[in-house]
């Protein structure tokens, strides 16, 4: 009993229960791991030696487990909000594998940002929400190469707010609630990197998963996500590759994606007053429930996945270029935009906004470390600037 | 004819043409002014003689309203958005009026601003809405003691968009349009100032006045303003020269309306995600329409009057003080938060935002030149910074 205790108890993470549930779901017994193994050790003989054997086989199991978990965490940045052990006792379900896939995520680009700015490191922060759940909140700021990069994982639940279901309504959720109450789940990896240089772009990228229990049990899901570029000056060759690689991510899981949520990243990163989008877009994606859970947690995989392959080339060839103090000031005055984009019209923000006990500090961490308005600044015909603004007043297509 | 003609034509403002009816009105004959005139002519004798006296009269007062008229267009910072013409026509109409001290306001806030900044001046540029009125826009933009100083007059009108509309029956008001649709006309004057030293507060205010036409052709209309100070540092005799400069101009009306409007200020400017007002007050008003609309305008006018007297000798005192680059980035610090009220909260901002046709570059130059976020940024215990914090989220009441 201590050993099964143990196998629930102990802090693995679900990779390695993965793996264990797989190995021992080999016995065609249609039984639970636990059944199965003492079955299989039944078959044997003595219930003694069975006993024996399965106690040897599930210690042996555990301390891998502990050792594979021992790994897992120290590739995370912090122990998942969940816990290890409720993410192994629902290791089946997709919130669990979407949890631990926000945190490999969240390392992975720490990681790779990280080793672009030796001098600089991510601080990170775990924090608890008291309505239900956390987050951990990785922020690197005033590096060399980096003024501010946050990479935010946030796994939260309770109650939906009035004021959000009237959001979710909005964009066509019917959402019946029991007595006014809509118990939800979102999870997600959230990211901006504002780098210092303004021949590197700043990206974005967000990846999340959501459930809400209507008033008869059914439970809604979807998933939503995108990555997009925002530079200052304009390099079709970044362009390209920005979009090519995300277009790769998508054409594995169907060829139809990367056209249809490159359209509507350009139409959703849209600053309406100013008549310009806030990039020059990626993909973007949101209210995504079909072809089946499963293969969109996969698809959704392949673009988790693509953030470094699609940024960190761009970081590195232009991290040493040269710029001017003019250049820095039109950088300046594109975070300004980049402001107004994230204070007025954008989703997430606004959900973070308005969901009591949410954590500012890691939802407006996508704010630059400095912006700049000036009034009625128009840069001349035939610039860089005006060739940026052109694009954004216009998106192109990118890849052909 | 042509004296008449030019009567309503040629190019005299309100005040003058005020003027000139009071002293046509002691007629006591019930016509109008003209008639009136030609009357009080044709009782001296033959006509000739009569209209012979009529046109050297009318002339001579036109002679006058044009002098006057030149007069006040020097004391303006452009032509009215209404023009001479139509305001001189409607002369009795609140409206008009309420345009002519918009006008004054401006005027009068600009020139005592350029005075304290001899180096630097105002732009001006009027401009037009296609869907009708139209505004004057006068800008500082670094100069030694402003960063960046905006005083705005817009005039306009036309149908009230679905999303407007929404927003103000969410106040309350009934608002029943006709085919869906309701004739607006907007009028206030806005300004928001930015100083360089962080010594210096921040200052804003508007006053702005409303009218919507309903479906039976009833009026609605209100006034709304207020005058608010957001400093960076905390000053206790600056707080209480502004606040009793602002008592003063309420008592002369009501003795109620200070202590109302000075906590709808601190509920109004109410950072609610950070836990904090955006500065130490003022006073806020919204929605007033009682007791008649001309006690509410001579409120407003006497609110609008003390904007100078409230503002300009705080600026005196401090524009030379010394600072250092501590304080500089606890003021930009502070302008993040600014930024974060007017997008996220401001009634004003979110109106001009989702009029159709509004000029942006004047709603936006209520932002900070430039504004800084850092992450999880706290103040040391005890410190000038935790100082401010403390008052903005405990006002106080400054006045007793």
């Amino acid at each position: 009993m201590a050993a099964a205790a143990r196998l629930f108890r102990g802090p693995a993470g679900l990779a390695c229960a993965r793996v264990h549930v797989r190995a021992l779901g080999s016995a065609p017994t249609g039984l639970g791991p636990r059944r199965a193994a003492l079955a299989a050790a039944g078959a044997l003989g003595g219930l003694g030696l069975a006993l024996g054997l399965w106690r040897r086989q599930t210690a042996l199991a555990a301390a891998r487990e502990d050792e594979e978990d021992g790994e897992l965490r120290q590739r995370f940045m912090a122990p998942p909000v969940s816990g290890m052990r409720e993410l192994r006792r629902r290791r089946r379900e997709l919130r669990s594998r979407m949890e631990l896939l926000i945190m490999e995520t969240q390392a992975e680009v720490c990681r790779a940002l990280a080793a672009l700015d030796p001098g600089a490191s991510f601080s990170v922060d775990t924090w608890e929400r008291k309505e239900g759940g956390g987050g951990i909140s990785c922020v690197l700021q005033d590096g060399e190469v980096f003024e501010k990069a946050g990479v935010n994982v946030s796994v939260v639940s309770g109650l939906l707010s009035e004021e959000a279901a009237r959001q979710m309504r909005s964009r066509g959720k019917s959402l019946k609630a029991k007595d006014g109450k809509l118990p939800f789940c979102a999870m997600g990896v959230s990211s901006v990197i504002h780098p210092k240089n303004p021949h590197v772009p700043t990206m974005h990228f967000n990846y999340r998963y959501f459930e809400i229990e209507e008033a008869d049990g059914t439970k809604q899901w979807w998933f939503g996500g995108g990555t997009d570029l925002t530079p200052t000056y304009l390099n079709e060759e970044d362009a390209i590759h920005f979009h090519k690689t995300l277009k790769e991510a998508c054409d594995k899981h169907d060829l139809k994606l990367y056209p249809k949520y490159k359209k509507w990243c350009d139409d959703y990163f849209y600053i309406k007053h100013r008549g310009e989008r806030r990039g020059i877009g990626g993909i973007f994606f949101d209210d995504v429930d079909s072809p089946s859970k499963e293969e969109v947690f996969q698809f959704v995989k392949s673009c988790a996945k693509a953030v470094v392959p699609c940024y960190v080339p761009i970081v590195k060839k232009h991290r040493n270029d040269s710029f001017t103090p003019e250049e820095k000031l039109w950088q300046q005055l594109r975070r300004g935009r980049y402001v107004e984009f994230n204070l007025v019209y954008d989703r997430g923000t606004k959900f973070g906004l308005l969901t009591p006990g949410s954590r500012i500090e890691s939802i407006l961490m996508s704010l630059p470390l400095t912006a700049r308005w000036e009034y009625m600044h128009t840069p001349p015909e035939s610039s860089k600037e005006a060739e940026i603004l052109e694009v954004l007043r216009n998106p192109k297509d990118w890849v052909h």
